[in-house]
C-alpha cells in the first residue's frame, strides 16, 4: 500500500473499526456494508467509506467489505502484525494494572520489565516480572531491545526519565504522567492525560444542568 | 455568559490551557499574551485566540490575559466550580489508581464509595473508603446523590452495569471498560478506552519506521 500522510483524526478512529470487526468475525459474518457497519457503530456510512478510503479502499461495489481481510489490513496499517517490547516505568497501582491486562499481551505488547525508584517495591513480582531498580533502568532498555517504556510516575519526575529514556534509544513512550513530554521528534510519545478526560465529563454535565 | 454549541474539539483542548494556566499562577506570573502562551504550549496563536473567542474573548488588545482571572474561567467552563460526588464500580488495580489519584479531589471530584462484585475484596479499605458488594449499588447511589460512576470492571458486565446505574439516576459515566455504551442521551459518557491509545503508538511507531 502507498504510504502517504495520514491525519491523527482518521488513525485515532481505526481501533474502534478493529474492535467492530473482530465482533463481527468472532461472530461468523464474513462481509458487511458500510450502511452495516454504520449501525452498529453509530457513525455515518459516508465517515466509514471516507475514513476507508484513505487507505486505498477495500470495500467493493455491490459487495461491501470482506470482515477478516479488513480486519487484518486494519491490524497491519495500525503497526499490529509485529511485536512490541515494552517496559513500565513505576509499579503503582496504574502500572499494575496495565500489566495485568492481558489483552495488550494478546495484541503483541509484550511487557519486559518493570522499573520503579521505591526500595521497598523493587525485588517483588508483578503478573510474573520481577520489578527492579531505576538505575537498572538504562541497560536493560538497551540490552532488551526495548521499543516503549509506560510512564506510569508522578510528573514531577516524568521529565527527566523521559530524556534518560531519549537517550537509551527508546522508540516509543506511552505517558501516563501529566505533563507534556518534550523530546526528539523521532521519538513517538502518546499521552493519556486521565485528568483531562473527567474534566471534560465535567464540563459536559455542567452544561447539561445549565441547559 | 451566554451559552452556545462548543464543539468537543476546544473542550478538549481546555484542560490544556487549565494546566498551563495554572503554571503560570503557580509561578507568580499575572498577565500572559497569546504569543506567550503560544510558545510554552507549542500550538499557535492564533489557535489559542481562537479557542478563547468561542467563549467571548478574554484578552485585550495590548495587554494579553490575566493568568487568574483566565484560569479561573476556564475553570468555570470545564464544570469546575462545584463538587461531583463519585463512585467507583470495580475495585482493581486501575480503580485503586483513580481512587488514590489526590489530584481528582483537589479538584472537587470526591469518591465517596467503591464497589465491586467479588466477595474476597469487599469491606477492604481503599484510601478510607470500605469496598461495597454491588448489590448494595443501587441504593447507595439514591441515598447519597452520586453524580458519576467510575467503570473500571470488564467489558462482559459493563454493559448491564451501565443500564443499571442509568435506572439509578446516574448523570455521568467515566468508562474504562472497552465497549461502547448506549444509554440514554442525557447521560454524559466519557470513555478511556486504553487499548486504542496503545494503538495509536504503535500506528506511529510502525509508520516512523517504513518512512
Amino acid at each position: 500500500m502507498e504510504e502517504k500522510e495520514i491525519s491523527q483524526a482518521v488513525v485515532s478512529r481505526l481501533p474502534r473499526y478493529l474492535r467492530y470487526l473482530g465482533e463481527l468475525r468472532d461472530e461468523g459474518i464474513e462481509r458487511v456494508s458500510s450502511q452495516e457497519l454504520s449501525d452498529i457503530m453509530q457513525v455515518t456510512a459516508s465517515q466509514i467509506r471516507q475514513d476507508l478510503n484513505t487507505f486505498g479502499g477495500f470495500g467493493q461495489q455491490g459487495y461491501g467489505y470482506n470482515v477478516g481481510y479488513l480486519y487484518d489490513e486494519i491490524g497491519k496499517i495500525l503497526g499490529l502484525n509485529r511485536e512490541y517490547r515494552l517496559i513500565i516505568v513505576g509499579a503503582g497501582n496504574l502500572g499494575q494494572a496495565l500489566v495485568n491486562y492481558s489483552n495488550f499481551e494478546r495484541r503483541g505488547f509484550l511487557f519486559q520489565g518493570i522499573f520503579d525508584c521505591d526500595p521497598k517495591v523493587c525485588g517483588k513480582e508483578i503478573h510474573g516480572i520481577t520489578v527492579r531498580p531505576m538505575d537498572e533502568m538504562d541497560a536493560f532498555i538497551r540490552e532488551h531491545n526495548i521499543d516503549i517504556a509506560v510512564l506510569t510516575i508522578p510528573k514531577a519526575s516524568a521529565v527527566e526519565v523521559a530524556e534518560r529514556l531519549a537517550d537509551c534509544g527508546i522508540k516509543g513512550i506511552w505517558n501516563f504522567a501529566h505533563v507534556d513530554l518534550r523530546l526528539p521528534g523521532h521519538i513517538q510519545v502518546e499521552n493519556v492525560h486521565l485528568s483531562d478526560s473527567l474534566m471534560k465529563l465535567s464540563y459536559n454535565l455542567s452544561s447539561v444542568e445549565e441547559a
